[in-house]
């Protein structure tokens, strides 16, 4: 299933897109695509439902993010070599873990701000993996099932907040906006191999990132099993898995976005996001 | 007002304690406290309730974090000059700031769980600001408006995690029960100068910190004005604000918590938090 938030900021409707790539509404069997509604059963009581009984929801609709009531934002630094590289630093010896504020969450396709004297806002196309069911001290071997699904995030940061203004990089990761999810949230029975995905990048339709998860460094069921080590996992966190290379601070010279610049991202099987960026009104 | 939530984790009840130092139910008037009831109208509208008038609740109580619905739970580093001498670090040029994950947010009394594999469980008594109106670019003469009012929380933290397992300090602060809120969310108008506070932490009854939020390097206002210029701070987000000196890890030789240990910890006006440190399952 392709699962979706859709309707205005912050009173999105659940809904799925359905064989012919159409939108139907969800609103009358689930309150959102949050919570116990992402649990192996709340997911097979959707599973159960014909799409084409559902109404079907007609014209232009915004896309909110795919998972609605997200507890964690969790991102893994430097999970790709070659943008370990890029980026001047080394792979690290286990999985680097920040927060995003959650407050920086938005759709795919929504603007996205670049804050007030922002000179480094750079974009990063990631993996993003949907928790599904709570997970603590989980083996590789089962973490899997602890996933909902799969989606696109663009891991938006501003590298002047995030390393040179002192300690830790929630700075620059965490401005307003600087999270899209989405445009779907694609069920785990529909990817077939999370590690062999490409996914990819452009700035005003030149191709900036194009790699695959394939070459990521810590594999996602890696993720989900070490992240439970440290803490509980609960249903609709999400772990943004890190960049493969590409990145504008990797770019000789260094490359940033300014207000105007189109950026779209996409992933094999989960959909594209497009997103303008605007200056701080 | 002296606000708090209590009853068993996850269904905590809201309520307010009263001039006798009696809880008082209030769950007729509000569905929790959190979001817009820790605005100003919606604590002027709690002002207006008799307190005498509400329903008491006898008997022992567990108390919960005394806020709900945390979006961010935002944390600043090394904001005490001696503590960042402890620690061997320098005074920062600006905050220093990460997050703990809401996941960890446990009530004041509550046991708190030594992760496995932990050595360097340590402790942080913190002056913890609970945020009440919306800001985004918030300068510091208004800032203060934007608290609802204020708390205690014991930062815990696993110096292994979050200094010795490759970067970003998040890995070592978010553990569950790592983030003791409470016992009670003090409104602005009862706390005359947030930067003139006792506060003190003792282990099995041996003081360990004692100090006051005098000394901290970037006060309440600054600090809700700083972290308003990177992302917008929303009703129920709670920033903790550093610790004094006397942790764990700036002692010769750097001593640790164990199972079995009690933390009781409080700040002047804002009440008192017990801790007993128990083993992971």
């Amino acid at each position: 299933m392709k699962l979706v938030r859709y309707g205005g900021l912050g009173a999105e409707k659940p809904g799925l897109i359905d064989a012919e790539g159409g939108l139907r509404d969800l609103s009358a069997h689930v309150a959102d695509i949050a919570g116990d509604v992402l649990t192996d059963d709340g997911l097979a009581k959707l599973r159960k439902l014909d799409p084409a009984g559902l109404p079907k929801v007609e014209g232009d609709v915004r896309y909110g993010a795919c998972v609605g009531g997200v507890g964690k934002f969790i991102c893994i630094g430097l999970n790709y070599a070659d943008h370990a590289a890029e980026s001047g630093m080394a792979v690290p010896s286990e999985p680097v873990i920040f927060m995003k504020a959650t407050s920086a969450i938005c759709g795919p396709n929504d603007d996205v701000v670049i804050p007030r004297g922002s000179l480094k806002t750079d974009w990063e196309v990631e993996l993003a993996v949907v928790i599904g069911a709570k997970a603590k001290h989980v083996p590789e071997a089962d973490a899997l099932k602890h996933v909902a699904g799969y989606s696109v995030t663009n891991d938006v940061s501003e590298r002047a907040f995030q390393t040179e203004r002192q300690g830790q990089w929630t700075k620059g990761k965490s401005c307003d906006t600087f999270g899209p999810i989405g445009p779907w949230l694609v069920t785990r029975d529909e990817v077939a191999d999370p590690q062999k995905l490409k996914m990819w990048l452009t700035v005003n339709g030149k191709t900036m990132q194009n790699g695959s998860s394939e070459t990521m460094v810590y594999g996602v069921a890696f993720l989900v099993s070490y992240l439970s080590q440290f803490f509980t996992l609960h249903p609709g966190d999400v772990i943004s898995t890190g960049t493969p290379p590409g990145v504008g601070m990797g770019m000789k010279p260094p490359t940033y976005l300014k207000a105007g610049d189109v950026v779209a991202l996409g992933i094999e099987g989960l959909g594209t996001q497009q997103q303008t960026f605007v200056a701080d009104a």
